[in-house]
């Protein structure tokens, strides 16, 4: 199948296009290489050294024999997105390739902007390349958990079918997402909606949980390592965590810690992205899969951190520090997920597993995470 | 009080000036004129022949003695956003300065772009220089009935109590709406729900019917008359049937024409929008409220138009032509609209008197109309 990966250069675009090419799709890819600026821009970096595109690709190819086709350029310029559309004309397209940090959204007024347009433009302008080139091409699309907040009611995919006043209908199902970021993804869904009303796009809906975990089995050499985020803005809970414990700074959970998510380990990720992209939708239907393996509250995260980073001889001490963010800090979590395991999604790493996967390769890059440390502490506040 | 009116230069934006600050209020606005650049771009005008903003402006003031203080610019670019609300510091902003057109939003990727750029930042931009400036200004956002597109349930004012699974909450309600441009609207409803919910900014949030009329009390000259654009890309269904009419052409709904809608005398909008400037919500109150008079179908829309016409020896002939757009055309359409006549709203003017105001005013434009006949017929597809 042919696979075009928006956002190859990405956490999980990258070993996403290794994962598709292993399993003998064709895949090529695009970036504008914006997380690593952006990335750069707070301060920070990715625990874990990551090579350039090209030197990925071609040490990829040494490894496999296999070629990933790379395009450099910006989503949000039409022209641009639809020219290389055009050009590979994808059976599939994965659509991973957003500015993904909650936190770097919530940094001002240009980084709310920056972060709703570019992430807005850039999804409308595969939508439109799609139904210019390739209507028949799967949009696979990476949106997230948080899509639906914390609402009272258990959390179907995508749909509910509800009775209000004596009448019954089936509606998209209300979300209450918690950042500029999160308002965006929500705003693309809406989008993908429309444009499969309107001209039959196929599309997956993905509301991914956080994932975790830095290795897959495609890389056979750090040399095609994925990144490590662990600041406070491009780092997840479970990362921070990881990274405060190696460098022995105590884990700290923002506020009371109920905070509760779905997780799923990287390598179950690409298990769940391959299982759509090789059972893509029906012709003009659109699905909404929610994608994770666990559900955790942020305490119970760093319980587990702490307990796995003592077999490493690493304290891990837990003190819960002021939550930055507006958040409920204890809530219901009962989001369903049925569509991926009827396509025979089994998850193969909880986070027990991982962990002692990721927490000795971060050891290795102690050093990198040392020199940043100053960077997990929460700056940026949800009221300010 | 102090009112700010982005969108000054707008068909509701310069009538509302002038009744507010008839009424009493210091008002000033904010527009980039881009309603006559864009209506210019797609070959069309209003029927009514406008005067410049300065003009309009000096003109006011010799009718009324008051001064209108206004600012041209881009409510698209943060910083003078935040310039004009910091030098005015007002205590309501009105903010009706965005692009309000579903056919221009669906011609290509780039006029849906255009639009869903200029709506959703120029609306972060408000929100943001609010919270900088003024925390405690109301925002009084202009957004439309269209949002919740036709669900086949009651439409309650932004929220409604579902049970779901045997629990309860009160969620916002499922919007479904139809166009690039209506998305946009439905995406800076959920943008204004978050900054209430982090910086506690009061707004009321208003899905407005569709507007007719022309005329209102201070329009003491033509030279004070608001726009009417009535081609295929500006006009309301309602304003190309009076065009049509007045130029001898079959009047000629979109398909079945059972499509139905919620509609507001231009006089009655005023009212609706005064109420709410003079009632402003509780601090860090969000309110929706659903802003209409009477609901109709598009066919009894063109047997009231052809009915009133006939009054002044037009043909008015019904001729139903193929939808360009993707919409039910028989559905259920029962909005709520309780929190308005529970501030005091009561309409004046109905379809009819408004018509028997606006057609002997079109009469008099008769040729500009004729000269732009050509830009009535729909050109713009929703699945092309």
């Amino acid at each position: 199948m042919k696979v075009m990966i928006m956002g190859m250069d990405g956490y999980l675009g990258w070993p996403l296009s290794m994962h598709l090419s292993s399993r003998g799709h064709e895949v090529s890819g695009v970036d504008n290489l914006s997380r690593r600026k952006n990335v750069n821009e707070t301060g920070s970096w990715s625990a874990t050294p990551i090579k350039t595109m090209n030197e990925r690709r071609i040490r990829y190819k040494e490894v496999s024999g296999k070629d990933l086709t790379f395009y450099r350029g910006d989503l949000v310029e039409p022209s641009f997105t639809d020219l290389v559309v055009k050009k590979e004309m994808p059976d599939c397209i994965v659509h991973l390739g957003e500015i993904p940090s909650a936190p770097y959204s919530m940094i001002d007024v240009d980084h709310c902007n920056y972060t709703q347009n570019n992430n807005i433009i850039g999804n409308n302008n595969i939508l439109f390349a799609m139904k210019d080139h390739v209507p028949n091409c799967h949009l696979l699309k990476l949106g997230t958990m948080g899509e639906y907040g914390t609402p009272n009611l258990d959390i179907p995919e995508g749909f509910f079918e509800i009775e209000y006043r004596g009448r019954k209908d089936k509606l998209p199902y209300p979300r209450q997402p918690g950042s500029w970021y999160h308002l965006a993804k929500v705003h693309e869904t809406w989008n993908i909606m429309f444009a499969n009303k309107i001209w039959g796009l196929r599309a997956t809906d993905v509301m991914q949980g956080v994932v975790h975990g830095v290795l897959t089995d495609d890389m056979e050499t750090d040399d095609l390592i994925t990144r490590f985020d662990f600041d406070e803005v491009w780092g997840t809970a479970i990362n921070r965590f990881c990274a405060q414990a190696v460098v022995g700074h105590d884990v700290t959970p923002y506020g009371k810690g109920g905070q509760t998510r779905g997780y799923l380990a990287l390598r179950d990720s690409m298990q769940c992205f391959t299982l759509a992209v090789e059972n893509p939708p029906d012709e003009t239907e659109y699905r909404v899969f929610n994608q994770f393996d666990e559900t955790y509250s942020v305490n119970a995260l760093a319980e587990i951190v702490s307990k796995v980073a003592k077999e490493y001889d690493l304290e891990g001490k837990i003190r819960n520090i002021p939550n930055p963010r507006l958040e409920a800090e204890k809530h219901r979590y009962e989001p369903d997920m049925k569509h991926l395991p009827a396509l025979g999604f089994k998850p193969k790493f909880n986070l027990e597993d991982e962990l002692r996967i990721t927490l000795p390769k971060l050891i290795e890059y102690k050093d990198r995470i040392e020199a940043k440390r100053d960077k997990i502490k929460p700056k940026i506040f949800w009221s300010q």
